[in-house]
C-alpha cells in the first residue's frame, strides 16, 4: 500500500485541528524509535507519524481521520512482538497505546478485571494479585508487554498449559472499527450466546479488525504458592518421554517447559548457576493444585521423569529456590540474545510430536549451519528455536532465513503451526496459506474485506 | 425469505441425480417430524426435504446444489434445541446430521478426539471415559443432544462453571461452506495464532456461517471422582449469599447449581424423595479436585453454605447416593415439563447479580400472572426460569411471552444477556440488537455477508 503524500499531511493536518490535545509525535529521530517491534530480522517500515491518544474518543477520531484520508494506521502496545505485528508500515500513522495504561476496575464479586489495552501485563498482575487475584496469561515478556498486545497476538506463556490463552481470558471488548464507529462486544457474563463471539474473532487478529480500546479479562482466586522442580535428560528423547509420562499420568501441572543443552549452556555462561552442563536437556515442572495435592502431583511428576531416565532432579525448597529456578528459564532468550542476532521463532506440533520436533530443528539447524538454541512450552508443543547469528554477518543472517523456511514446513509436516504465540504479524505472513490453504485464508479475507473495506488496518500483517 | 416452487424442485431433482445415495425425505409426514426442535413456543415451517448426508462430500454437493439453486438450507443435530436454531424454514432443505455419527478417532497422546457432528455427547463422554479420559461439556440433555448442535450452540452445561463451554474444548474444525467448498479450521496443537481464529467464530453461529462436518475436541485426564452435596436454604438470598461465599473462598467447584421452591416440589412431586419442601431453594456442589483435596474443598463449601445459613446439608456417602443428589438437578426440566407446556429461558447475569435476577424473576411472574420455576447455573450467572402454561390455553401463553420479554429487559439492565447457553436462534432473533448494540449486530450481519452472500445457510436464526 502506498500512501499519496497529500493525503498524509492532510490527516496530520485534521488530527492537529480536531484533537489539538493529542500527543502527535512527528520529528524523525521520534518515529525512527517507533519503527520496530523486537523481531530484529524483521526490516520495518518508518511511521508517518506516532499518535499517543489517551481516550477511546480519541482512538475513534483518528480512526474516523485515517478513513477519510484513507492512511492506513499500525496499532502497538509496548512494541515486544516477535513477529513483526506492530512493525511500522511506511508512510502508516501508528497508534501506540502507552498512554491508556488505566486499571479501570478490579470487581472482586465476578472475577474480572477492566482495563485499558496500555497496562503492562506485570502490572495487572500485581493490581489483582493484591486483591487475592490471579490474571493466568503470562508471556515470558509480561514485565514489559502490554495487555493490548496480548490481546492482539492472542499471547501465551508459561502457564496457558494449565490456564489457557489470552483468548480464553478475555470475556469483553470495547474496540474501534476501521471507520471509527466503536462497538463492545461480550460482557461480564462468563456464559453468554447472543450472535456470534466478535471477542474470540478480533483475539489474535494483531490489529487488522480493529483497535482494542478496553478488554474486560477473567480472573480466578489466587491459587497455591507453586512447587517447582527441574529434571535434567541425557538426551532430549528422553525428556520427550518425560513430557508424554506426565500426560499420561493425568497430571495437570501449571508449568511443563523445556530447555535444551545449548539454551542451559547460554543462561549458565551469564549467570553461572552450576547447572548440569553435561545435560542434553531439562524440564522445569511446576504444580498449584490446593491443600496438599501440588505435593502429590509433583511427586509423581518426578516419578514420571526418573522414570523416563532423569539424570538430575533439582526441587525446590522454598519460594526463593523456587524463583531461582523458574529464572533459569525466563532468562533463556535474554542469554541467546548475548550471543548476537537472536531470532526466535515459535514452532507449535501436538505435543506427542515435541521428539519428532526436537529431532527436526537439531537436523535443519545441522544442514544450514547455524547455530540454534530451543526451548519452550514443551506441555503444549510449543517450542522457541532460537538462531544466533554474528551481527551484520549477511551470510550467515540468510542461512538463518533458510533454517526457518525448512523449519515452519516441519512443523507443518508434524501437523503443527508455523506460529503458536507469537503471531503471523508481517515476518510470517508468507506463511499463513501454506498452514490454512487457500479457501481459508479467502474466509480470512472476506472477513477482513467485510470490517475494513479501505484495507487501512494494519495492512501487510496477517493476511 | 421465499423459495421459488421451480427452485425447490430443480434442487431434490438434481440432489437425486448427483447424489443416487443420499437418504432424501420428501414424504409430507417424515419432513413435519424435522418441522420443529424441543423449542415448543416456537412455530418452526414445513422442511422442503430432509437429507441425511453420511459423509462431507455430500454435505458439499448438498451445498453446491442449494448455491446453483438458491435454495436455503437448515442443519440440524438430535432436535433438542432450545431457540428455535435447528427448527424448520418453510421451504428450506433440513439437513440432519444423524447419520454422520461416527467416532473418527481417540488420540491419547494429544488428549483430543475427532468425531463426526452426529455423535451423541453421551456416547462421546462414554467412548472417551474408556480411555480413562474425559470430555467436559455437559448440557443437560447430554444424553440425547448431538456434538454438532453443541457446537452451533456454543452448549454449555453443569460443570462449565469450572471447565469451560463447548468453545473452550474444540481445537477444529471441518467445515462446508455456503458454496460447498470445504475447509479446516484449527488443528491438533492446544496453541495456534496462524491468522483468524475461524474454528472460534464458527462455534455458536448455529449454522449460519457454514456447516460443521467434522470436529477435534480437547480431553482432559478422567478426573476422580466427584464429591457431592446439596445444601437448602430458607431464603433465595441465603442461597446467593452461599454463592458469593463459595467464590470469596477461591473454591473452584466443579458444580454449582441452584434450584427454587418451585422446581424442587415439581422434582419432589414426580419421584417422591422426602426433599425439603419448605426450602426456598437449593445448591448442588461438587468437587473433583485429585488427591483428597476434594473433601477439603467441599467442607470449605459446606462451611460457606452454613456461615450463609443453609437450613440442611446432605453430603453424599457414596457414589450411588451422589448420582441420586445429581439426578434431583437433572430432572428438573422434565418434572417442570410434567406440569403443561413448559417454556424454559437462559437469562444470564455477572455472577454477583444471580441474587437480583432471582427477584427479578419472581417479580416478573407475579406480574403477568404466570406460573415459574427457577434452577440453573448459579455458578456462572446462567439461569433457566422456566414458564409453565396449561396446555392450549393461550391467553396464558401470551402472559408467558410478556413476562419473557420483561424478564430479557430485566437480565440486560443487570447487565448480562438474554441467553447464556441456548442461543438466539429463531426464538430470541429480536432481541439481539436489544443486547448487543446496532453497530455490533452490523459487524456480524457485514461477516454473515462476506461468508454467506446468498442468504441461504439457515436464515431468520441469529441475525
Amino acid at each position: 500500500m502506498t500512501v499519496e503524500t497529500d493525503a498524509s499531511a492532510a490527516l496530520l493536518a485534521d488530527l492537529g485541528e480536531r484533537l489539538p490535545g493529542l500527543r502527535l509525535l512527528t520529528d524523525p529521530g521520534d518515529r525512527q524509535s517507533y519503527r520496530s517491534d523486537e523481531t530484529a530480522h524483521w526490516k520495518a517500515g518508518l511511521p508517518l507519524a506516532v499518535a499517543l491518544p489517551t481516550s477511546t474518543d480519541e482512538v475513534a477520531e483518528i480512526m474516523r481521520a485515517a478513513t477519510r484520508h484513507r492512511v492506513p494506521v499500525v496499532p502497538r502496545g509496548a512494541g515486544s512482538g516477535l513477529s513483526g505485528g506492530s512493525a511500522g508500515v511506511e508512510g502508516a500513522l501508528t497508534v501506540a497505546f502507552t498512554r491508556m495504561n488505566r486499571i479501570v476496575e478490579i470487581d472482586r464479586a465476578n472475577l474480572v478485571v477492566v482495563t485499558q489495552p496500555g497496562v503492562i501485563n506485570a502490572e495487572l498482575k500485581a493490581a489483582v494479585a493484591r486483591e487475592g487475584l490471579f490474571y493466568a496469561p503470562d508471556p515470558a515478556s509480561y514485565e514489559f508487554c502490554s495487555i493490548g498486545g496480548n490481546i492482539g497476538t492472542n499471547a501465551g506463556g508459561l502457564c496457558c498449559v494449565k490456564y489457557g490463552v489470552t483468548r480464553d481470558a478475555v470475556l469483553a471488548l470495547e474496540v474501534v472499527l476501521a471507520d471509527g464507529r466503536v462497538i463492545r462486544t461480550g460482557g461480564r457474563s462468563v456464559k453468554d450466546v447472543a450472535g456470534y463471539s466478535l471477542t474470540h474473532l478480533f483475539v489474535g487478529s494483531q490489529g487488522t479488525l480493529c483497535l482494542v480500546t478496553e478488554a474486560t479479562l477473567r480472573l480466578r482466586p489466587a491459587p497455591p504458592a507453586k512447587v517447582t522442580m527441574l529434571a535434567f535428560f541425557a538426551t532430549l528423547e528422553a525428556a520427550g518421554k518425560a513430557v508424554a509420562a506426565i500426560t499420561a499420568a493425568g497430571l495437570t501441572p501449571c508449568t511443563l517447559e523445556l530447555m535444551d543443552r545449548v539454551t542451559i549452556a547460554a543462561v549458565d555462561d551469564w549467570h553461572n548457576l552450576g547447572l548440569d552442563r553435561e545435560a542434553a536437556g531439562l524440564l522445569l515442572v511446576e504444580s498449584d493444585l490446593p491443600a496438599g495435592a501440588a505435593e502429590t502431583e509433583l511427586a509423581a511428576a518426578i516419578t514420571a521423569c526418573e522414570g523416563a531416565g532423569a539424570t538430575q532432579v533439582v526441587r525446590a525448597e522454598s519460594a526463593s529456590e523456587a524463583d531461582w529456578l523458574r529464572q533459569v528459564r525466563r532468562m533463556a532468550f535474554r542469554a541467546m540474545e548475548r550471543l548476537g542476532t537472536a531470532r526466535m521463532e515459535d514452532v507449535g506440533v501436538p505435543r506427542s510430536r515435541v521428539p519428532e520436533l526436537l529431532t527436526e530443528i537439531e537436523r535443519v539447524a545441522a544442514a544450514h549451519d547455524v547455530r540454534c538454541g530451543t526451548f519452550g512450552h514443551a506441555g503444549d508443543g510449543n517450542l522457541h528455536p532460537t538462531f544466533v547469528s554474528t551481527r551484520g554477518d549477511q551470510a550467515e543472517e540468510a542461512r538463518v532465513e533458510a533454517a526457518c523456511q525448512e523449519l515452519y514446513r516441519a512443523a507443518l509436516s508434524l501437523g503443527g503451526t508455523v506460529t503458536g504465540e507469537h503471531g503471523i504479524g508481517a515476518a510470517r505472513r508468507g506463511l499463513l496459506e501454506l498452514q490454512r490453504g487457500e479457501a481459508a485464508v479467502s474466509v480470512m479475507r472476506a472477513i477482513k474485506s467485510a470490517l475494513d473495506p479501505l484495507g487501512i488496518l494494519n495492512p501487510g500483517k496477517v493476511l
